[in-house]
């Protein structure tokens, strides 16, 4: 079968010119490209017939209305860090990029919140509150380069996570541009607030699907003074994965808890000359903020010393170097058909026991695994790959991939701790949600977006048919 | 005009005793008028016709299907400690009561979560968790008798919220039945999880006007083991409330700040014999906890002795009973129409200010004020009241309120941050949502309730005409 050919429609791009400048629009083969796709795992590469950049809300309104006028499907898209493919361009598609929308409008030390457009990068949010004694604590492996936009759309979770909550929990209220090109207000400046339906919730991790994000409302929390930091080196994973069980068991709450097995020790000695494997095969890094850091370093290290962990102090400098390894432990892979960085989350009690399930489904497959984990938070990434690109490979990557996901969902646990189900994960989705749960979101969906424009395919599935 | 007579429907009846006992449906008049109300302002007395005990799961189904099929209005209930009339009885309802529903199906200490039919008690499940060295941390006034399905429609909060958060920031996962008698699971059992769209923070504070919640997984948080708590009295309320603020520029998180003004001070007095209006003309109570918590509070007490306030570090004992009569400050006595508990929040930012506003406005219409607020979210519980039921003093008082909502809305506030809209609030929706906004949600409500049989006529307004 021919691929369908698919040519902007000229009544639209008429319409969009009319809105906007010329250097606010693209049709040049390179910007294709860079918007073809995020960095999520492509199995149907699409390249977008134009790639908008608006720079205020009133152009954002203009591009959907242009595109509501005449049935183009919007992919919306911030620094396109996303590894689900939520912003991987569609079949006659048109990238709406809001990069350009990068102003801090706001930061109020007293209220302890941020008002900001949705291009702004997480770690340029984070330097201007920093100067307040403040942070905002989302923080996604990409922070430095990911925008709040994006964070947003894929309620984007990161290390502080355990202690600090998820993008959703920053998040007290947004400003969407619908379907239709009018501009709504959900939520309130206030920490508290109760008055209807939690549309700012329903929004945040919807992936660009009901509405375009085009200001957020944050808020904002105390940047720790005293941070500490343990590297707990195991003999093997399982008794580190018991070890996040000993520190619950402490009752004391890391504000970041890792773990990392043999395998991603190995690559992180390969990428950067460290020579971590040699003090274990299995490492959690653990840091503790807030002015009884210290205290519950030692509560921790003594729990996980009985564990039989090797526990070093690290100096502030290897410290940091440590978490920021592990924050780029990726590198700048992005995943590909036969490499896949999984996301499942699993009860924390269940972390052993699903760590031994891969490990014996890797070897049964006979495909290469490293296990990074948001141990504390029980949210695992698993990465699977092979070698060769060839059928019989990929075939054992994918089964192993949707054994994977049957385990976590067995388990107790869920297929996307915090990347979102995007176009890659759809077909899992419903593994774990029933038909009746899925018929509703496409009602809503169909509710927000009865044209269908915004970011179609993604995020939910489809009507079974 | 005489008010319409409604009759409960022969055949929902028959409908319904052929699958529950005799003993779980009432039509007494005593049972009928224990369920007419809850504890908010009534402005429209209504009995149900008849009241209704679920015991499980399909219970509550079942009474769902003879409703839809005879188009009965439910108003489901738990212990009716609402106060903005969300489980007010209407016209021609019946009233479905969960509190026999009160199994503690699940504790897990390893992951930290609970699984909980909706009767039970918030003060047991924290008993029950307390057994683990764990809590569930949303603590509404009424939290020894509240229920935690009535916590999860209201969107409970409380005195812990501002370092805890509320209870949609508790809640993992729910079981609904549904407009059709259909029963769905929302959400995860993980900490984390992006699958799909946000339901669960969709059901959460709607009131039982989109399903009826009959399960939930809710995350708990480690118990505190130690507590510290600071008096610190003011020589006035606007001093007190700008403390509040030196706290936070201290950036230490108590787990409870309190405000209480001269008047409110002066009525636990009479009430309970103490002598705080003694010390002072407004007081902030303070708690820190965890491990850093006499560190916190040093801060704190530094911070607050430089903005004039006389700092009494109170023993453990004398403490708890502070917090207590903070905690029971409203007795036992239920909103009435001239006795009305605001439950606004403003940005913490404009506190002082707001005070100041309410105290203006309460000389100027001539109505009594107390002031008690959750200082450290900015969510403020202003009591206006007038000892007459004359139309003046009504008048007056309704006047004051208006003008206290509308004061708030200027600022940045909600009119609304814990209570929820209910019956009560629907007149001030409109003032703080957008015609487009409150239209979503009516759409919303349709889509999972197309009947109108679930608590219709609360928390969201109905079309303008």
């Amino acid at each position: 079968m021919r691929a369908q050919e698919f040519h902007l429609d000229e009544r639209f791009e008429v319409l969009l010119r009319s809105s906007l400048r010329g250097d606010q629009i693209s049709v040049s083969a390179a910007d294709l490209r860079t918007h073809a796709i995020d960095q999520g795992p492509v199995t149907d590469y699409h390249e977008p017939l134009a790639v908008v950049w608006a720079e205020k809300v009133a152009d954002v309104q203009a591009v959907v209305r242009a595109a509501a006028a005449h049935n183009v499907p919007l992919v919306t898209r911030g620094a396109g860090t996303g590894v689900s493919g939520g912003a991987h361009a569609t079949a006659g598609s048109v990238v709406l990029n809001l990069t350009r929308m990068n102003t801090i409008l706001e930061i109020n030390a007293e209220d302890e919140i941020a008002r900001v457009e949705p291009g702004v990068i997480n770690g340029d949010l984070n330097d201007a509150a920093a100067k307040h004694g403040l942070m905002f604590a989302p923080d996604p492996a990409s922070f430095k380069i990911s925008t709040i936009g994006g964070n947003i759309a894929t309620n984007a979770g990161g290390l502080r996570c355990a202690k600090y909550g998820v993008t959703r929990d920053a998040v007290l209220a947004l400003d969407v541009v619908m379907a239709d090109g009018s501009l709504i207000h959900t939520g309130h400046r206030t920490f508290k607030g109760v008055a209807g339906y939690d549309l700012t919730s329903l929004f945040v991790g919807s992936e660009g699907t009901l509405g375009i994000v085009v200001g957020a409302t944050v808020r904002l929390r105390y940047l720790p003074t005293i941070v500490r930091t343990l590297a707990v080196f195991f003999s093997d994973v399982q008794t580190a994965a018991a070890g996040v069980l000993a520190i619950g068991a402490a009752r004391v709450q890391p504000c970041i808890l890792e773990l990392l097995d043999g395998a991603s020790l190995r690559e992180l000695d390969f990428r950067n000359g460290s020579k971590l494997s040699l003090r274990g095969s299995a490492l959690l890094l653990i840091q503790f903020d807030g002015l009884a850091a210290e205290q519950e370093e030692s509560l921790a290290a003594a729990a996980l010393e009985k564990q039989g962990g090797l526990v070093s102090r690290e100096d502030p400098a290897e410290a940091q170097r440590l978490v920021e390894l592990r924050r780029n432990n990726r590198g700048l892979d992005v995943d590909a058909e036969n490499r896949v960085g999984e996301d499942v989350a699993v009860p924390r009690s269940q972390l052993v026991r699903y760590i031994s399930a891969l490990e014996e489904m890797a070897v049964r497959h006979g495909v290469d695994l490293q296990v990074i984990a948001h141990a504390g938070d029980g949210n695992l990434h698993p990465t699977f790959s092979v070698p060769g690109m060839d059928g019989m490979s990929l075939k054992a990557l994918n089964d192993a991939l949707d054994e994977s996901i049957a385990k976590a969902l067995e388990l107790g646990g869920t297929i996307t701790g915090e990347h979102g189900i995007g176009q890659y994960k759809l077909r899992w989705l419903p593994l774990e949600q029933a038909e009746q749960v899925l018929s509703i979101q496409r009602h809503i969906k169909a509710l927000f977006d009865p044209q269908g424009i915004l970011n179609p395919g993604k995020a939910i599935t489809s009507a079974t048919p």
